[in-house]
């Protein structure tokens, strides 16, 4: 079991890294002040770890509440739900929830947490790749509205987070390979030393050798634990956590929440941050090209939706949390593990980023 | 005009109260970061005052958003209306929400702050006397739930609290009285020469004396401010000033929201902790009759709807915030002036309570 610990102050918290994790009942009990704990998860990891969890939770009084799965259901009435089991079980301002399951469920269940008779405490048991490198680490939670996603939500961190790396074994491999591109984007934007270790991993990442997930995963949550605890609100350095983002939620808003992954919307949203840095001087082509292969040989698309046109970009990046007084600022790298935020770019390499033929430049590099 | 400051650390703000306060740009001016401002009301506060504001606020880009008026619309539905205008209006990060109206507006207003893009900046203009000594300073927020006041919400302070004492004119003369049930719950808890204050001016204020009037809002945020200071997130100390709420909150839930003004339903449930405490042999009979006397000449009523049974309250009360592992806890005084908040009291006392002639009482002390 590895351990690595978040410092925020009086809100640090303890991530748990090993095989097993789910049924060590000591690492929840240190985290539960109260009696009650209500487990939050889905319809799809339910059947696979909720029995498990519950028994190493048995000294407990526990409310499972069950969700549909889905991006599509991280909403405001689903919410709901988990807000009904908790006031018609009585739950008090000492319960605990517990996330068990993937990015939505942490998401939904740390907000419902934040909100809940005003915060109760909460702990992450994340069983996806993606939630376990990156949503279930630093604090953010939150739900999505019709006109953009994660709007509504809070910053609000969990007492502990457990990952039993063994419940990637039921993961389908699509869903491994939209965790593997935040893996990947902490090599990008800051350690070009895990990029080359990555480089040279991959295929035993993609196979679920143990040895190689433990040390992304922990090398993963290292970066992402030191960069939230230098600003937790994200008022500055944080924001470099969104590479590809910006990009890739306006391909999240344009299919449809679900249609794409989000692992996979960052994916391509990746690529298109990596071309436009490359159209500003700043990286180089073969780096680029780098970036590019690496998140193919992933699994993973390197070229947005081909219906997408530069306006539909426009459009929905103009309602990013990241745009301020009107200014748009994105996630771009200077070179390869060194990443900035900037509102000041020619706006000519955004709009010719938005006209490239992905297409074509995946052939060319990836061929 | 007057200034208090509320002193939480990096989370500090200042109080102004003055006559025409709503006119004085500076005083929001120095409180908004951005361009871009929404102020949020109602339909009965807007036609009053929001034309007033924006004048006030000249120099800004303003949205106003006006929601249906009263605690039935304290839901999520009408904070999506919050939500839906915000994103509709493209607010980002740096934009700043105003609470114009009462309570609710201020509650639903500071919810949807924290909670819109993870949280950005409000300032409350409280035009209630309740929500002028109460529900505007403090930082809590939120929405109810079928099964429960309040239950949905977050710690969350303004960055400033304007309060223009002129709006009281305007005011329904029940929701005056609704405002000073809050009032003399300051003196109750904390203050006994304030409460003799009170005794000495009640009619003063009831007759909208301006110096009067200045004079027990400050004194109510003073004590209000102290309070908070001491305990932010309600851990201990800050529950006292829930005096009568716990029996106030079980009549707002039965009677459904709206149909008993909280001010209405907290003065019939102090009245309740009053007389609980008496059975405890805590407060002598004659405080208790001040405490019911001042109450009935501030216009409230001092006895609990005739048609809630013992076993509503009982019911009501199981859902509370104040319940921990199981067991409730009251807001009780000691003696004038000294609260405590406490679950060890005997059961009797509580079904005593609950089953007294508060009619007979009210006849027989305001007679």
């Amino acid at each position: 079991m590895r351990s690595i610990r978040v410092e925020l102050g009086e809100r640090s918290y303890p991530i748990y890294i090993g095989n097993g994790a789910l049924d060590q009942a000591a690492l929840f009990a240190a985290h539960i002040k109260g009696r009650q704990v209500a487990v939050v998860t889905n319809d799809v990891v339910a059947p696979l770890y909720l029995e498990r969890l519950c028994q190493a939770l048995s000294g407990f009084s526990i409310t499972p509440i069950i969700l549909p799965d889905g991006e599509v259901h991280k909403d405001w009435q689903t919410l709901q739900l988990v807000f009904d089991a908790l006031l018609g079980a009585r739950h008090d301002r000492k319960t605990t929830l517990i996330a068990l399951g993937g990015g939505v469920i942490g998401d939904m269940t740390g907000f419902a947490a934040a909100c809940y008779q005003r915060g109760v405490d909460f702990i992450q048991v994340p069983t996806t790749l993606l939630s376990q490198v990156d949503s279930s680490v630093g604090g953010k939670t939150g739900i999505n509205h019709p006109l953009g996603k994660n709007m509504i939500g809070a910053f609000y961190q969990p007492r502990a987070v457990v990952i039993d790396i063994d419940t990637l074994r039921t993961l389908p491999s699509r869903e491994l390979s939209a965790g593997l591109a935040e893996v990947i984007k902490y090599g990008l934007i800051h350690d070009q030393e895990f990029l080359g270790w990555l480089e040279q991993y991959i295929d035993r990442l993609l196979a679920l050798d143990a040895a190689a997930l433990l040390e992304a995963i922990e090398r993963s949550c290292v970066i992402k634990a030191e960069v939230v605890a230098a600003d937790e609100r994200e008022g500055g350095i944080r924001a470099i956590l969104n590479l590809g983002h910006t990009f890739g939620h306006a391909i999240e808003t344009h299919m449809g929440y679900g249609s794409w992954l989000h692992g996979e919307a960052v994916a391509a949203g990746t690529v298109m941050a990596l071309e436009m840095s490359r159209r500003l001087g700043w990286l180089a082509e073969r780096d680029r090209d780098r970036g590019i292969r690496l998140l193919h040989r992933a699994g993973l698309p390197v070229a947005p939706p081909a219906e997408m046109t530069p306006e539909d970009f426009s459009r929905h990046m103009a309602v990013d949390k990241k745009v301020l007084d009107g200014k748009l600022r994105l996630v771009l790298l200077r070179r390869l593990g060194d990443a900035v935020v900037t509102g000041d770019f020619a706006p000519e390499a955004l709009a010719g980023t938005f006209a490239t033929d992905f297409a074509a430049l995946k052939h060319q590099v990836c061929a």
